[in-house]
């Protein structure tokens, strides 16, 4: 399967799609906002913080061992880094495969592993 | 749940995201793409045909009652029609949700009932 995970302070801007083969039948996106009402409180936004080396090599061992599970083409993974005002988003996420059903389940269980125990944080 | 259901002879064009709130906590969207490889046979496209009205009022109903079992906000749906070249896409789907679980199961069973009953046909 083919990873790319990328950190950015700046603005998640979708990139340009590039199809690997003819047997791509379903392209998932996922974009993660940040939402105002945190329990009672409203917010402005979240400071997200990333252990980079270490949440590159969990994740690619999370994301390569799904791709398997669900016999995926490509993931692109994009985490925005610093203040994310609300309405903007935190987390990019694309995944490639032949089939959605595939697909579908790669991105939900990639979403749950990432928050399981990939050191990101975020705060107030 | 606001719903648009669009469909078009033209290549589908991801149309700009309006957020109808500050709840709005996942983005989820989903293009269908024309494979090559249809069982043995290499296509060069297929051809979608629609009976659209009764597509547009049996689709409205299965989206309007997804959204409430799920608790989706929003949904935007475009199906092309005519002659869709491989690689490029038939569908286009995109929900956005407070939570990423229900965005996602919206997505999966829209898409189930899309093909169980709504009069679209494809052809080689």
């Amino acid at each position: 399967m083919k990873i790319d995970i990328k950190f950015t302070p700046d603005v998640i801007v979708v990139p340009a799609m590039e199809l690997p083969s003819k047997e791509i039948g379903a392209v998932v996106e996922f974009q993660g906002l940040v939402r105002e009402m945190e329990g009672e409180d409203a917010l402005e936004g979240l400071f997200y913080e990333v252990y980079e080396e270490m949440a590159r090599n969990v994740l690619e061992g999370h994301l390569s061992e799904l791709g398997g599970i669900h016999g995926c083409t490509a993931v692109e993974f994009i985490h925005r880094l610093g203040w994310v005002p609300v309405g903007e988003a935190s987390l990019y996420i694309r995944v490639l495969s032949s089939h959605r059903v595939e697909g579908l389940r790669f991105l939900a269980d990639s979403i749950d592993r990432l928050k399981l125990d990939v050191p990101i944080w975020k705060r107030v």
